[in-house]
């Protein structure tokens, strides 16, 4: 990816420098190709890239030079809302994506009285098909968990893991979160290593690195790199933790064994607190991670011809532009140069405060002036200070250090590809999924 | 309109108040109307709504409690940055969507190297196509300019209206911009009165008001509302002035007259105006006209069958999020008591600054703050600063007084609709329609 990147940067450069380029001219075979493809569908990836949004998908293109492996895929819009406000939190929308119902904010799988929804994964699972799910967050994250468990409140993810391994209703489950399945809490209703053991007396192959997970083979993965959060992909160990691409190609390897198919849910999920620090160097990075998992889903959706790809985000972060502060310009290659989060570069930065210029132009190769140094100083919180700063000099603008609630765009390849077509609610996805692979749901 | 508006504030503040809505539950028979519609098209509605994105239509959905007329007819999205920058301008935006060539900002149908290129006005009429230019701007501002003019800058506005009336080029002409017809403008290349004169000799029919227009006969049509530009909607004398609905139908009914079909493009000029003050009310009453406008498009094209109605922002305004300042929340119903523009606010206020509080109570409703007050008291920009103060309390959020870069959702209805699917270039239009219209264009 860094390659990639960087190879890149010289282009996006030239792009700025007034030389006309046009991206995605493929667009109509992409197109032709999807109207004639309405066949049966045997599996379902459904990747959701958390907190993204076109201001998000704009702002890619030009940092890696050209469309997303996804872009030219794009059918409508989607709607976000949840049951009790226009700006939805991840819990509502992955519970709408996920079961087809709307829910309070902070809700995961249960209507806002508290009744259990059925979700799409489980229909799957009735229907004899693997199941699957991958992300870069907790494994039992708000966003996956909504495929898989029912609970009132997302933070209780000491309830969710052990509902993945119930009936083993999910058998791939790949991403961060070992605390929520080895160790005391939540009061302590998980005895330490119990989960795990229990999946490996289920069956499941357990994997805690990038090697191992290579190496897995059957038909049963409990993957789990890292205590919490996996790294954010600017961040990450390569020879240690795998990549999302990586995850993502196991997942549906072992998947693919079941004659019966799959339904497979891969999410970016870091993208989304990217926005939520207003970090657009971990905005473009974690997207690119996002963006290698979809190609992989795509190369395999490709070669199968019975596999429905869709990705959408469950909300935007951050409502991100594309320019900012009253100039005609966009920055972005100064993104390039960026090599840690803003949590990182604040957590170098001294009581004194007096080493900003240092700790920033070491990971961000900027030199700042004195009014931005002043502005860090003065800042509550340092990091979204370190990544406003940023920001301003890429001219990536922020309105909110929380969700907004615009529509996204909604992409699909492969078989019934169309039926995403047009102006969807988020309740819509698992039902089109349901009917597209033919399976029963609610 | 402010009947429809305020019969929906109602409507719009129970959806806060925990119900579940959905919206667009006809989105699926729309598409599958619209994938059977292959058919010939006679004419082309291009509505223009400047500065629209996914953002601001999300924000006019919470505002009317319900679909805009246009929303369910999402197509795919657009990219919209020019040959020079990823932000572009109106010029070069319009210049694209025009005219299917990137050119610098700030150029109106010419290439970055100065060359003209060929608009699909001046195509259709080539093809013996009726052609009509209808705006609330002056009718020769850069996005009607672009169709039908060729100079180096938009600012050489009395260049671009005898343009218009060379070789009939344009049927029907309806906007603001009197002054570009008639007065002394630009070193007195435009000697008083004559182009309207010019334009009578030539057989069209000259209208200044509601009234006349309404009466408007023949096929030729000049019709100057104002000497600058029209009237934001909220301010408009709705005895004297049409609206933007009004001028469409009237341009539609005349220019239906020619049998071999037309082509017409319509903007809703101050959605943008609205952007890059900030203002909130501004951009929702003048998106209401807008929406209103597309409606009575769509039902003429839905009875005449042949009409492909094609709806496309040409770049976003101000980077509006749905939702700011880190709340998970929209309160967009405050902004149906905001009866004034900013500016207008503005203008109110006394040297003194002391009358603050009066003026915006008296035009909004709201009681400000001390610390609002003192914001707009401290404001280089008054107008931008009221807005400010006003879009926080709806929250909703502004990155830029400038354009953004951002993908912008494409509606089409109509015959070739589906043309229109997946992720186009700005440039990609103009040919679509030349070749759903199968006129000879470039």
């Amino acid at each position: 990816m860094l390659k990639k990147i960087a190879s890149v940067a010289l282009a996006a450069g030239l792009l700025f420098s007034g030389l006309q380029v046009t991206f995605g001219g493929d667009f109509v075979k992409a197109n032709n190709q999807e109207t004639q493809n309405q066949g049966k569908v045997k599996n379902v990836i459904f990747m959701i890239p958390d907190g993204y949004n076109a201001g998000y998908a704009t702002n890619y293109r030009w940092y890696i030079g050209e469309d997303s492996s996804f872009d030219p895929h794009v059918k409508g819009l989607i709607k976000t809302h949840s049951a009790n406000t226009a700006v939805t939190d991840s819990a509502a929308a992955g519970t709408a994506m996920a079961t087809g119902h709307k829910t309070n904010n902070g809700m995961i799988g249960v209507t806002p009285d508290g009744k259990e929804v059925y979700s799409i994964l489980k229909a799957a699972k009735r229907s004899k098909k693997a199941t699957g799910l991958v992300a870069t967050s907790t494994i039992t994250h708000a966003t996956p968990a909504v495929f898989a468990a029912n609970v009132a409140s997302r933070s209780d993810e000491a309830s969710i893991a052990p509902q993945y391994l119930e009936n083993n209703l999910v058998d791939v489950i790949l991403g961060g979160g070992r605390d929520y399945f080895t160790s005391v809490d939540d009061g302590g209703r998980q005895p330490e290593g119990n989960l795990i053991k229990e999946a490996e007396k289920k069956g499941y192959q357990y994997v805690t690195d990038k090697t191992e997970l290579s190496k897995a083979k059957g038909t049963k993965l409990l993957g789990l790199f890292a205590k919490g959060s996996m790294s954010p992909e600017m961040q990450r160990d390569e020879t240690e933790e795998p990549s999302l691409e990586e995850m993502t190609n196991v997942a549906i390897n072992t998947l693919n064994k079941n004659k019966q198919g799959f339904f497979l849910m891969v999410e970016g999920s870091q993208i989304d607190w990217a926005g939520h620090a207003h970090d657009s160097a971990w905005a473009m990075t974690d997207t690119a991670a996002f963006d290698q998992a979809v190609e992989a889903a795509l190369e395999f959706a490709k070669k199968d011809g019975k596999t429905l790809v869709v990705v959408a985000g469950d909300h935007e972060t951050g409502g991100m532009s594309v320019g900012s502060n009253g100039q005609y310009d966009l920055k972005i290659d100064i993104l390039h140069n960026v090599t840690a989060t803003g949590d990182k570069m604040a957590s170098e930065i001294n009581s004194e405060k007096s080493n900003i210029r240092e700790v920033v132009k070491k990971y961000t190769s900027l030199e700042l002036s004195d009014s931005e140094v002043e502005k860090i100083i003065n800042a509550s919180n340092t990091s979204i200070a370190i990544n406003n700063v940023v920001s301003d000099r890429a001219l990536v603008g922020w309105t909110s250090t929380a969700h907004t609630g615009t529509d996204l765009p909604i992409y699909a390849f492969g078989p019934q590809s169309n039926k995403f077509s047009g102006l969807l609610d988020n309740t819509d996805i698992p039902r089109i999924m349901a009917e597209a692979m033919k399976i029963k749901f609610n």
